[in-house]
């Protein structure tokens, strides 16, 4: 069996070479996967655990994730733990145990994170209505502009060159894309802790987070078309901008019939739960195929998939079977109970898909975030210098975000600006995305983590402060 | 690339010769996902759609899948449905639609597959917990017992023989170890549907096909071992029954008071919904892990998981948000309400990890269904003689499960045959599993796919009219 080269620097070159050689050991465990299948009792006895195994290091990551989540008794969001979490598992080969070493590459693991970020985009387009965008408006939209335009003219044109001398205008680019990411999840999760999802100023920045991923997602795609073309080409901009808005429209105007259309059918099939589910869950991973056939990730098309789909299709399709028969418990009592738990159970039907999906993001996010601090190599940590980098990143990241604030009309600028701060699942995908182009290097990626982990442990922090002292 | 062998016959020798020219294929495919996980844009763009690919492929399994289960309309299990959508599908190639032939054999798809079976079997075990075996008791064990041995007798001695003469011993006690199981999924289903399932005969039924399920699983380790030392040595039927016991016996001991341990801790930690989940998957995956240390499949530690998880451990942890919602909506009532709807939370909240674990289901559970399906080559069902056979083979099956009613004691005894008649999942495993090892040849393999699904349709039918007939 070929080796994998260890311990060298991964440059793109590299990468790939790697990839290649990777290939044939990821492919024998494939093969055997294959073979394996549906056969897991003559594989298991002929040696080959490969199968079981991924479902050991499955159990142990699912459970270590969780496990992370003990951060949010300290009223931080599960999302750092997990992310800390896989820092930790990712660097125990530091101290001679290397179990999950193999794990970082799995082509099986990967996919399933991959599938993870997808559902997670899928879950915020579900909790984020295209009314909910029209509603917040233009005050949203401006916030979301200048929370994205100011962070990438710093980033390009500040943090780049002060605190990375030397640097390619590339790296520079994706400095500038990964400060303008804003994490909608992390932001709903906050203002969800703290009770104020209703508030103005959750609704604007909620509304301007959502834009902000489209546009974000928007200029990852230039950004790095520009990095793999080398140029940075008007015609290519528009074509990809173009290709991007002319996807998502055409999602937004055809999308909904489409939606209407095949859930109107499948009524007629069976009205199940699980058809419910499998539609949406269909949709989505349709939608982010689709998507890449635009050139766009897969997330972008989960995400869209996800803005498009409302309970109202559904209509017709059963509801949590609790619900049937509470009505039934409450039917004969007296008015005004029967009123507040029809209320409650009405409440709770218009969110019955999220609730349906739930389960399968429990298991499926957390790890996208546990694998991604996998990635996080703590050697380039033991480094003044770059610590120093990482905090006057985070400085910039935060300074960059405040100022939308400025635009968000008569409210509390300061929730409003520190509510775009979260850097989150997105900045995380800016950076993979270049450190895989090779523009990004191990202790450029390190300091993006840390940006990102600082932006996502100090908001909540600093936000529940804002919104304790408005009251 | 290199090129699969295609339209060969596949013998074990060839199998294995296809497994590594195979992995070469995959290979490729793997190390283009292993690169593409996470940064599915830049693979996307330069033209490696690989990860999207399969998203798309997936959604249209899984609605596929569920769109079958309009035969739900004709009262028939949705799983008859998915199997039949499988064939359909993996035939189209027949029309020069070869669309999903890379599918077949995708490893991405495969172990979802995989985990769709372990995910089904570990739900099984929820649905039936020790104690409701212990009630059952000596009838449960005697229909189980004969409800195993008759087929098995039948099948070695009988039906191998005389319907497929020639053959070797090894694909008679295949035959034989097919015709053993019972699906207890099935069967459960069919007393819901007809509001029985808390009848003797039901429990009796479900009892029994819970033993039948361990012993059919002890069963196949055995005969894999058989066909693959190709001798049959008492020793090793006895290693192989010991250590199957010993595990499952451990796990009956130790795994009760270590799943106590573990959630005790966690509770402390976090006690929300997802860590509730995440600890129900991890024990599922974990002993899927364990027991293939013990030479068992994957499924036989899902299934013990399933058997030893139970909601008393899980009482610390949250439960649906909407029942602590209702709850407060009927406080003030009349007590007469707030003691129905206490009553019917309560009843939830007893099956509140099934409830947890079904969209998890509802999205893998017909992967593995549809995905057998998929493997059913219909040409050869173009032949007479094959329809004959499994026609013969159906009868037996029926024979040998009728046979087992009998020492059901003083019950209807019909209800209790005909309720251990379906196959469905378990079936299919050993057929899949005879035909990985080589055992079961492809008419064979399509005599038991079409016993199962007659088994699976007819069974429904009687079951329905004899219990009406009951009343």
């Amino acid at each position: 069996m070929i080796q994998t080269p260890r311990g060298l620097a991964m440059t793109p070159a590299r990468l790939h070479a790697g990839a290649v050689v990777e290939s044939e050991r990821i492919g024998r465990k494939a093969a055997l996967l294959a073979c394996a299948g549906l056969m897991s009792m003559d594989a298991v006895a002929a040696g080959d655990a490969a199968t079981a195994r991924t479902f050991g290091i499955l159990a142990m990551l699912i459970v270590l994730a969780k496990a992370a989540s003990f951060v949010e008794r300290f009223k931080q969001p599960a999302v750092l733990g997990e992310i800390a979490m896989g820092v930790i598992v990712g660097n125990l080969f530091l101290i001679g145990f290397d179990f999950f070493e193999p794990a970082k590459k799995d082509p099986i693991l990967l996919f399933l994170a991959e599938f993870g970020v997808v559902v997670l985009l899928f879950q915020i387009g579900l909790e984020s209505s295209v009314s909910t965008m029209v509603k917040v408006g233009m005050r949203a939209l401006m916030v979301a502009v200048v929370g994205v335009a100011a962070p990438f003219v710093i980033g390009v044109w500040f943090v780049g060159p002060v605190l990375f001398p030397g640097g390619s205008f590339n790296t520079y680019l994706f400095f500038g894309a990964t400060l303008t990411a804003t994490s909608v999840g992390i932001t709903a999760r906050v203002f969800q802790d703290m009770g104020t999802l209703q508030s103005r100023e959750a609704q604007i920045v909620l509304g301007a987070a959502v834009i902000d991923d489209v546009i974000g997602l928007i200029i990852l795609a230039i950004v790095s078309a520009v990095v793999k073309s080398g140029t940075v080409s008007l015609v290519e901009v528009l074509v990809i901008t173009g290709k991007a808005a002319g996807f998502l429209v055409g999602v937004l105007v055809a999308g909904r019939y489409l939606a209407r259309f095949f859930t109107g059918i499948f009524i007629r099939i069976n009205t199940g739960l699980g058809v419910k589910l499998a539609l949406a869950m269909g949709t989505c991973l349709m939608f982010a195929y689709v998507s890449s056939l635009f050139g766009l990730a897969p997330i972008v098309g989960a995400f869209a998939a996800g803005l498009i789909l409302d309970e109202v299709y559904f209509r017709g399709f059963a509801d949590a079977t609790i619900a049937d028969d509470v009505r039934a418990a409450v039917k004969d009592s007296d008015a005004s109970t029967a009123k507040r738990v029809g209320a409650v159970l009405e409440r709770h039907a218009r969110h019955h898909l999220e609730t349906l999906m739930a389960p399968i993001s429990f298991v499926l996010v957390p790890l996208f975030f546990i694998y991604t601090g996998m990635q996080v190599n703590l050697v380039v940590l033991n480094d003044a210098h770059l610590v120093l980098v990482a905090l006057g990143v985070t400085f910039v990241a935060f300074a960059g975000k405040l100022v939308s604030g400025i635009v968000a009309g008569p409210v509390n600028k300061w929730i409003v600006g520190w509510g775009m701060a979260p850097r989150g699942e997105v900045g995380l995908i800016f950076a993979v995305v270049g450190k895989q182009l090779g523009v990004v290097d191990d202790e450029e990626y390190a300091a993006i983590i840390i940006m990102v982990m600082l932006t996502t442990l100090l908001t909540p922090l600093v936000l529940a402060w804002l919104i304790k002292r408005q009251r």
